[in-house]
């Protein structure tokens, strides 16, 4: 049997940090085993929040390639930056006349992000935003979007764009499936979500001594003043750190820090020397790519190549179901 | 002095009636001596209303482009077909992120539209129908763009977004001036607006019996049953016909309807000989396009080769002020 085709894509968001691999990365290192995998760079959709976000595109791009190719997303599949296969925009237009304004506007996590930027007033494109993913999605005619729950209604809203198109048309686009994953969201150094602008994030990439020195700074159970006092594991960010990157001592860990065996500064320590061991061997291939930026480029054009491929013969499709070119 | 440039753009309608001629066409013929004109069928602008339009687009489209150049359209002009010329669909996302739907909410023509329609929703790309617009001019860097005053609103939009792009990136899109134009409106045989739908039109291309057969149909001063009854020209569509294509006869004509010395039938006989006399010509040429059917095609893509070259060359200065590929 073939495998199912999957469609992936993350932000350029530059060097990704611990929360992107529990969030999303390390899932797709699951994936590319099982599925054929389109993992791509969503450029377009970074400006849907942010215009200007387009400056740093290239640089992001790059480093955030590099960290997929250093934690072992394979370099022949096919990844590709969106922008570069306008394919995308094309279909984007033909099925902005395929959905109303009133369902986007009924998008659960549009009325969220909104809230989330204090925005006044919404982009036109970010009201488009799922016919944009639409778009993506259906260019490949992915069987299976893998989805948090709080993504579960821009696959209705590509399924829903989907039956529009092949009864307006003809039958070109078959319904994606939504492929829920638990994320494992792991917090930020401060108990925030992990992210660039919280600044209490730790890259993939960040050194041994930079984790260290990051770790010690980890908000801990409060009431754990001195090495002595019991702890409360389950409070503890640090603690889901051990949980993520040092399952072994867990048990451990919990029963030392409860007794007041365990103090944080000594628990950091470990949690820092884990966390910099698991990623040793991405700092290593990292080192190598970084060297060989050619390779990085040659990986993303060969992808966007074969992505093209795929994009250009769908296209073909639409166009004779349109009787349109 | 170098020419001005003015972009207008038609919906691929089939071939074109005495409306659209007095409406549009009709100015395009004195606007191609004076200004460096790109003239396109604006297909994906037909979907914005009608999804299902898609499928007549090709045959309507050859039809209107034999109407254009029968007319006198030079076929060395850059007449092009928008949905071949793909940049159109990428500017119109990158524009979409930089305007907001509450500014397209308030366009005043989308309200009117949606009466006329009389929808209960919009879809997403009508919303969006200025920001395809503005790709459309911007593209092209147009200086004027020939509108109506009820179109105006269209324009400012254009300009909106041509400033915030420069604002956002750099300096990439000069702002065009709406070319206030006051377009003759021709009633339809029954006095409502002249259109396919309203079955009330005269084709370019009715023969001179068909002519005939339709404006004996036409509605006049309903007061005037008899021949030597007084007549209302001003109240009568056959005599707007004349003041269109028979002007040197609309003084007489005046007097001889209102004294009763001139009745409907010969009237109506006189105005449709006249319409026949005036698009002779046009025919004429017509029945040698229809033999050529090549070299409209050739016409059309050597028209989209030249409006790409110049699409090509404007997406090169998007992506470098945005620094993006
Ligand atoms: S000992 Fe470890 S698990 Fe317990 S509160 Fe301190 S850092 Fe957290
Ligand atoms: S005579 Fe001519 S202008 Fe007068 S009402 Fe009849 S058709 Fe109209």
């Amino acid at each position: 049997m073939e495998k199912k085709r999957i469609l992936s894509g993350m932000r350029p968001s530059g060097r990704l940090h611990l929360g992107n691999y529990a969030g999303a990365l390390e899932n797709w290192l699951k994936l590319q085993e099982e599925y054929d995998c389109y993992f791509f760079v969503a450029d377009w959709h970074a400006l849907t929040t942010n215009p200007a976000a387009a400056f740093s595109v290239e640089e992001n791009t790059i480093q955030m390639i590099i960290d997929w190719l250093s934690a072992g997303i394979k370099p022949d599949l096919p990844l590709f930056i969106q922008s570069k296969v306008k394919e995308h925009a094309e279909l984007h237009l033909i099925f902005s006349m395929l959905i109303t304004k009133e369902r986007l506007e009924r998008n659960p996590t549009l009325k969220e992000q909104v809230r989330d930027l204090h925005a006044e007033t919404i982009l036109y494109g970010h009201l488009g935003y799922p016919v944009l993913q639409a778009a993506d999605i259906l260019m490949y005619k992915a069987h299976l979007v893998p989805v948090g729950e709080d993504q579960l209604p821009h696959v209705e809203i590509t399924r829903e764009i989907a039956r529009k198109f092949n009864q307006t048309y003809a039958e070109v686009f078959p319904e994606p499936a939504p492929k829920l994953t638990t994320f494992s969201r792991l917090p930020g150094l401060d108990g925030r979500k992990m992210g660039k602008s919280n600044n209490n994030f730790i890259l993939l990439s960040d050194s041994p001594e930079e984790i260290q020195k990051k770790v010690r700074t980890a908000v801990t159970d409060p009431q754990k003043v001195r090495k002595n006092d019991p702890g409360h594991p389950e409070i503890c960010n640090v603690f889901k750190y051990h949980q993520k990157f040092n399952p072994e001592e867990v048990d451990e860990i919990e029963k030392d820090c409860k007794s007041g065996v365990l103090g944080c500064v000594a628990c950091k320590q470990n949690c820092a020397a884990k966390i910099a061991d698991y990623f040793a061997p991405l700092r290593e291939k990292r080192v190598y790519y970084e060297n060989h930026l050619d390779e990085v480029r040659d990986v993303l054009s060969e992808g966007t190549r074969k992505a093209r491929a795929v994009a250009e013969k769908t296209m073909e499709e639409v166009h004779k179901a349109m009787k349109m070119g």
